[in-house]
């Protein structure tokens, strides 16, 4: 299963590698973009895998795409017989380090980001970085978000590293060692969140930093916004936040920006408005089981949980990153 | 979650007993029957738990009815926010001595039995005989197939009391002691089936007795056949293969067929023809990875697994069970 976009970059490669293993494969291609991680695409998935006939156990789903490529298919592969086993080989940054390496599955629905799903580990996840070679420059901005995210949350040397190199980075596409040095980094400590957590009955997850308003903000913008984008500006929210609780310093929080606005990555959006933001923060306390357990950056690489965000917090935040958004950054 | 016939009968005490205990409730009714356990059904439930609005683990979903409402509701449970906790009321027998107890979770697919679901063990499973008193006639005959099974595939006592008071059994529901003991021994033989291969991993399951053909059969019918009567169809077959085979003795068959009789089960069906079992067959054999893996009985409370059933062994043991059918027996 993979996407448009794959299809024609990649399908003639992958129809010969299969060829030439004397494997018989069939593939289904969905049509690219958020709108189609649903519960119409895991049905096209089923009837596709029905049509073309797999055993229970010995006939692994390969997820070639993006997020909602893997997310979808990982969670079609879930239920297929109550679970057949699914191969990840991720095309884009996001994919390389966050949704391909994880265990959770799943697709929107109605409006609400991830709200259907399970946890299914893949049988593999193939990491190769020479996708991004083709991955347009906006969508490696979008995985450069989350790699952020880890490198606030708990990596404070990958922090450095994206500071002090993030356009060589992204002009490079991550292709140099530099490049590798950072997936590798961003998948290690990633893992290492999901390895003491990965079934989340600690609902205080630090990876969760930056996906406590963004699901409302991207799904609302309907596909304008990429889901980095959104976290994004989530990121930038909850620093001003802390900021303004005399939680992080204003070096910190002047660094933390300055990478978000190097890496191209947006502060703030129209949608951003407090009553979607105190939407959005009631939406994600029910699934929370009604805790707000809202990670705020302490310094570069450290946080605490807070459970007492207010309207205040996030309308004063709001301006805090509105003049930055005027201005370009603390500096 | 309930269904209509459940709804109709106990929602004013359902309403009494959780208004007496403070506890806020929606109640979501599904029209009851097989065509219901569906991913339409699973977009309904979901509708409802968000008109509803619950927390992710605090908030348990009460599965209250048959199979079908139980194995429907804990997969939408198990797919709401990857997971809210659901407690499995049975109403029927097959709920009780079946559906109630498992872990596997799921819905129907194209006219595939149980093709789409998961594993998901309830928080509780309250298990209530006690609802028997409201269910039809039919309904507890469609319980017996399942009692029947378990007690060819690992338990003899079980299946001597069956075969000493069929009809007592019927005629109370279970509702005296000796209807207590059945379930429960019942409940504790396949509790332990699933206790030794909670996830399948062994596709050699000897609880899948009666359950190689019959998901063909029963899904054609479209309706008109029970679970339990399809599965007692399937059972009926398999004894005949056993017996050409010599794997089971004159007197085990007859004791077997008489107790499917004296339950009011069929043994054969106008549906039950070679083409459609061999096609059955093919289904159930992707579903066991590629093998067939099917239960003969060598005697009551043991059997082994074949690999090589043939057309004609079942078409041979399709004429002897017509036979039977023709004579009410092998007496």
């Amino acid at each position: 299963v993979t996407d448009g976009n794959v299809n024609l970059l990649y399908r003639q490669r992958l129809n010969r590698y299969f060829a030439e293993r004397g494997a018989e494969i069939a593939i289904h291609v969905m049509p690219p973009g958020e709108s189609q991680k649903s519960m119409e695409s895991l049905v096209n998935i089923f009837d596709a895998i029905e049509r073309f006939g797999i055993r229970r156990y010995s006939d692994p789903i390969f997820a070639i795409g993006g997020g909602v490529v893997t997310d979808t298919v990982g969670c079609a592969a879930h239920l297929y017989r109550r679970g057949t086993p699914h191969i990840r080989i991720p095309t884009t940054l996001v994919g390389l380090v966050d949704a391909g390496i994880g265990v959770k599955v799943g697709v929107n629905f109605r409006n609400h980001k991830n709200l259907i799903g399970s946890y299914q580990p893949p049988m593999i996840s193939v990491m190769d970085r020479k996708f991004l070679a083709t991955l347009p420059l906006r969508h490696v901005r979008n995985g450069m978000a989350e790699i952020i995210k880890i490198a606030i949350v708990c990596d404070s040397s990958l922090f450095d590293i994206l500071e002090s190199a993030m356009d060589e980075l992204l002009d490079e596409r991550l292709q140099t060692d530099l490049g590798f040095r950072v997936i590798d980094h961003s998948i290690t400590a990633m893992l290492e969140q999901i390895r003491i957590n990965p079934w989340e009955h600690e609902l205080r997850r630090p990876a969760d930093f930056g996906h406590t308003f963004s699901p409302r903000i991207e799904m609302d913008s309907n596909g304008s916004l990429l889901h980095g984008e959104s976290v994004a500006i989530d990121m930038a929210l909850c620093c001003g936040i802390a900021l303004r609780r005399g939680l992080l310093d204003d070096v910190s929080a002047s660094r933390i920006v300055d990478v978000l606005i190097s890496a191209g990555l947006p502060l703030c959006h129209k949608l951003s408005t407090p009553p979607r933001l105190c939407r959005a923060l009631e939406d994600t306390m029910s699934h929370r089981d009604g805790w707000q357990h809202i990670f705020l950056p302490t310094a570069i690489g450290r946080g605490v949980f807070v459970e007492d965000i207010s309207v205040d917090d996030i309308e004063e935040s709001l301006r805090w990153v509105c003049e930055l958004c005027d201005t370009g950054g603390l500096k």
